[in-house]
């Protein structure tokens, strides 16, 4: 129960932890220190996690990394709206 | 076979993703565009996944998650030190 408990815990923080750079980016508008190769890095990585969290048939690890990759989609798109790449 | 080598890709792309954030952060000297609550929520995450790790016994998992808090940690240190958080 207590294991449940903090697997739930980390699985809400990191699988929500990009919802305040999402909302920081809509906010200023800029994302320019953001680093591009982090986000996809991330996002390539995270995508593999899937992978083996369906392999270790744990839904904690599967969801977890489906919400964050969710979060990772939105940021890169916000990234290309707001012109992160241009320096 | 397949699966340690689709968990160590997952764990090496994770696990060193914030090592080109802090690059970036070196070489600008600025991080106003990343968001501390994302640094904050992630390393209390990430710490929590540590002690899931545990529980599962699964090294790949914990090994993973260490590397990514210290990298965090470097990033904590260099955001205060760069003054992210002044608007």
């Amino acid at each position: 129960m207590l294991w449940t408990i903090i697997g739930a815990s980390a699985a809400t923080l990191t699988m929500f932890s990009f919802i305040p750079q999402i909302i920081k980016a809509f906010k200023t508008r800029s994302v320019r220190d953001v680093s591009e190769i982090t986000l996809f890095q991330l996002s390539a990585g995270v995508f593999l996690w899937i992978l083996y969290g369906i392999h270790l048939k744990d839904a904690v690890i599967i969801i977890a990394n489906l919400v964050t990759l969710a979060s990772l989609g939105i940021l890169l798109f916000l990234y290309v709206k707001f012109g992160g790449a241009e320096k």
